[in-house]
């Protein structure tokens, strides 16, 4: 491993969990290189982490771990994972969260022990944070655990192509109020028009290609379909948020 | 020492002060490893700080420098401390924010200098951080400066036991709306019922142990009662913040 | 160079954008130290990144690498620029933010060359972050690409000077609610009045200077004048924000 540990969790930065789960990474050897994806995911959102993680994980060194802690049912018997996947390993509760590292084709899970002594409602600090430090100290080698062969799936939202018809939605809003759909912009036809709530909007290169306060759709930095203001909110000017629906089709026919 | 400095103050994240530190830190030599606890303690809010910190602290490794900065008397005449105390090192105002460290048997403050050209209101760059390099690339010894045998001490709030009654209050209120108390679990007796606000509750072993909207009392990862609202917020429900009221005993006695 | 990259973003930390920066300039090699100076630039406000850059950079060791986007230009023909300047290196949009390196008489800016698969509206990942690592595994070099003979400057707010009159404006006002100047410290008579909104003010060592709940003007941290409110908040007692204007004099002449 690369002794790099990523951390997305739902904690905030008011108050002592992050730095909980940091101190014991630390003490437990191997001097790790610690990196905060987020911990303002909205609390118990596992799409938006799984979202996050997905964009993010990629862009690390192979052999990182990524330590992923969004678990509305913390205290359930919920199981705690280890995945090694794409040449990376990830730890997080069993509820989908991973699903970025799940959907490889090498993935392979096994649960976590709960270490004696564990707080039934922080297992980020006593179950998480030392199965990533683990990882991180170690030889690339797959985590120690009991192998998992049903890990919980988070369902993404569709894209569903029919013709010259792509749908989807959008999956994210991001701090500039920008729509950020699940449309790979790879399946558009050339000339595509892209029609998202009441808007029917032409592709461009990007949100500079339309004048200042005009919406205007293009692919973005993950390679999907995005739709933004240029200068603005899309959000707000849209009166639209995750979940809205999006069609793109060549033509007018979206 | 193990080079790691961690920083909690109140300084927010939009300005630079937190980087004018920690540049100072980087530039004072030693390489030190800097890991923040939380720039998000409301202005001047002591307690909080002194709360956050005492959950912190004993989760890094021995020999860890821990700066913390919130002050509402700065530019008074207020003393600036450096405290060794249960194998670690705290460098802070003489307000009571270090309360953790003086609370141990072993402690040991100093009072820092003045460095010379030092700005009268920010500290955090010229005093404490310029203290916290040196004592994080030392060796482990009792940081320069005239001892203190008086520093100002945090009255914490107090737990009272008569009987099997015992009394506390709710000493913080986290990101996800749970009112954390400061009465220690080992102080209960089985069966113990929790008394807060207008409600009674039975102590569970986790919010998991209640239906989805109850509120539930648990001991927590701090190893104090704890009570929350599953998948909701305790404080909102309750309507109940940091100094409520709360009582424990066996039975219904609360 | 010494290994260090700070970053300055507007990108805030709820989204995977900074993340996607480190994990690209970790990936790079060289293993650099990664510091944030902060994300929470208000979107597109340039002038806010320039003077928190300006506060933050000095502070750093020589030869650190400082990473800033605020761009609201993304997408546009804007250049991207690396600067070395006063012993240490900048990487940024030419849209002034980089202000304070390219005032510095020994700046040397080239525009760096967008690689081929750049995201067209995330040159911080795929422009920026590699610049600055490829900067910061060098030695001290200036970077590679064409040199750029005119780069933006941003218009700083003047500082006008007439005999023992200086006038300027509130450049910046900090999460305590204090109205920090651009007029410096050292250009005051003894014995100064400084006039903002409808106050007139002493100027006074520190804030501790005057009672709790009362305005007071001191030289801050960074050699200006601040105005500040012991125990509250400046801008919101006295109804002022950025751009403020601000006349300080000798005597009650201001």
């Amino acid at each position: 491993m690369n002794g790099i540990v990523t951390l997305l969790t739902d904690f905030g930065t008011q108050d002592s969990y992050v730095a909980e789960m940091k101190g014991r990474l630390l003490s437990l050897g191997g001097s790790p290189t610690l990196v905060d994806i987020t911990h303002d995911i909205a609390p118990g959102d596992v799409p938006a982490a799984a979202w996050v993680l997905s964009r993010a994980w990629r862009t690390f060194p192979p052999d990182t771990v990524h330590l992923v802690v969004v678990d509305p049912g913390v205290g359930t018997a919920r199981r705690a994972l280890a995945v090694r996947a794409g040449g990376h390993a990830f730890v997080g509760p069993d509820n989908g969260v991973l699903e970025t590292a799940l959907a490889l084709p090498d993935a392979a899970a096994v649960a976590l022990a709960t270490p004696p002594g564990a707080a039934a409602t922080f297992h980020g600090r006593d179950v998480f944070a030392p199965a990533a430090a683990a990882l991180a100290s170690a030889t690339g080698r797959t985590p120690r655990g009991v192998p998992v062969a049903d890990p919980v799936r988070l369902t993404l939202p569709a894209v569903r192509r029919a013709g010259a018809m792509v749908s989807g939605e959008v999956v994210h809003v991001d701090r500039f109020g920008t729509l950020i759909t699940n449309i790979p912009g790879d399946l558009l036809e050339t000339g595509a028009t892209v029609r998202v709530g009441a808007v029917s909007l032409p592709m461009r290169a990007t949100f500079a290609d339309v004048p200042p306060g005009r919406p205007v759709a293009f692919v973005g930095s993950a390679g999907t379909v995005e739709i933004a203001v240029r200068g603005g909110r899309a959000d707000e000017r849209l009166g639209l948020q995750r979940g809205a629906a999006v069609r793109a089709a060549a033509g007018d026919n979206a």
